[in-house]
């Protein structure tokens, strides 16, 4: 591990076991403090290795057992091929590193994936739903968001939908946790990540970068089909979720430019955060879709 | 509990501790194989106690701590009017009905809520989207769908979009099953849910009662959008959504009417089961509003 001090001697081709330093050094990644301060993290997992891969420079050593080290060779190539260490390690030891309850035998460490917020919110030609100008045109916010599973599902729902980024703001989960990177599916890998301490920064960002901030709650003022019905959500659109269990802060909503209610056609009180997440994003994809689909694009004429 | 066996002597209104014969067998509910052979499952937290009070019949006995008991007073007496015991048990007993990390003090012995499927595809006017003629418009299957807050999630956002009902076929888990019942927030109250051992058999009987069934499938023949534009959402559907893993078997998709694939803009493999359900349930509940309203009801015409 480049950046993690290791005084463990040679093992001259051995499998690392549980005790040696280098894994030792990794497994402490479990850690959120041990993260923070080294911005390295564990992903777990073939998928998760292969989408680390595809970003240049984040992928700074793997272990895997002799097993997984058969299964995947191609993947095994991959990592030899950007000069990467593939370390092998025997079934305990890997079991240490993984939190799965079945581990897929090959874990990598990998450095932090977030990047400054500016820089995700300017205008670039590289990803999602950006307009024709480079300019993002749907963004995800997280406020608090607090439960791992959720907070993956939805960069991976963001990523699925077209999302050009997500800010994760407040004292939301750290992007980087096992459970966070593992509900992702490795879409943590495909989509700028931010990490914002002050939701009313992020929201503001987002508004400064040409975003119209719709919040997701409950208690808002508009029902989301008449938000589409509407165009409001033809634009470009940040939306604004919050806490699992307390939703918005009122104060935090007011900021939005619009407060929007996914109806409830039932007796349920509400959604869960992950699948009212789908439900707007979805919902700004097709809409964003249709509206440029309107436009009569010359070069599609036939001549 | 009614229909279980108790021997133990009366207490004197002590709250009941962990090794009192009917917490004993309260606690062994957490078996799918005791519940199913009582019938009966445990409903933990006020929310769904409250829930199950709303389904006339269901409850059999409520446990409660002292604390809860004096914090939950309005539930205590709903409980009293429908002539059911509301029994004290202390903290221990408490937590070993509850598999929350931080039980809320009140858990209660419920009978099944499932209902034969012939029951909940028949004609009614008493729930959910169904059309004038009480016929269902709306209904979620589950096939082997195994993990059970994913099972929970779709029944509660089935309930939101105001679905008329869910049928769990094949192997998926029982909705009775404790970490379902805490997923569905109380929405396992709410509409009718049968349990189907043949997915083939469920897509059948939904096809019998007039609806057509739309398999969810990445690999589908239409686009969601595509399926939205051509009118396809807005008649009486039912929704077949697979595994979360390997999603639906082959033979399963060709017996549905069509095979809808939700687009993927950006470069993840698929959505996740909970949050695709989320995406095709308010997709249909959308286009059946919308083409309710687009008729001309005359009672709405100003005179």
């Amino acid at each position: 591990m480049a950046s993690l001090r290791d005084t463990t001697p040679p093992t001259n081709g051995a499998p690392l076991t549980v005790g040696n330093g280098r894994v030792k050094n990794a497994r402490k990644l479990a850690r959120r403090s041990f993260r923070a301060e080294h911005r390295l993290f564990l992903a777990d997992g073939p998928k998760a290795v292969e989408g680390a891969l595809s970003l240049p420079g984040c992928v700074v050593e793997v272990f895997a057992t002799a097993d997984a080290a058969a299964r995947h060779a191609v993947l095994r190539e991959a990592v030899a091929g950007v000069g990467v260490d593939w370390t092998l390690v025997d079934d305990r030891a890997l079991a240490s590193l993984s939190d799965a309850v079945n581990p897929a035998g090959v874990v990598a460490v990998c450095r932090f994936v977030d990047r400054p917020v500016d820089h995700v919110l300017a205008p670039s030609t590289v990803v999602g739903a950006r307009d024709d100008r480079g300019h993002p045109r749907l963004v995800t916010i997280c406020a608090d968001v607090r439960d791992p599973g959720n907070a993956g599902t939805v960069i991976r729902t963001s990523d699925a939908a077209g999302a050009d980024a997500v800010l994760l703001a407040g004292h939301s989960v750290d992007a980087h946790n096992p459970k966070t990177v593992r509900a992702t599916v490795g879409s943590l890998f495909h989509l700028p990540i931010a990490t914002v301490d002050d939701p009313a920064d992020a929201v503001r960002r987002a508004q400064s970068a040409g975003l119209v901030v719709l919040a997701a709650d409950g208690a808002g003022e508009i029902d989301l089909d008449d938000a589409i019905d509407d165009g409001l959500l033809a634009g470009a659109t940040a939306w604004l979720f919050g806490n699992e269990a307390w939703g918005l802060p009122d104060e935090l909503a007011a900021l939005a430019g619009h407060r929007v209610r996914i109806p409830i056609h039932g007796q349920a009180e509400s959604l869960n955060l992950s699948t009212a997440a789908a439900v707007c994003l979805y919902a700004s994809a097709r809409a964003q879709r249709a509206q440029r689909a309107s436009r009569v694009d010359p070069r599609s004429v036939d001549s």
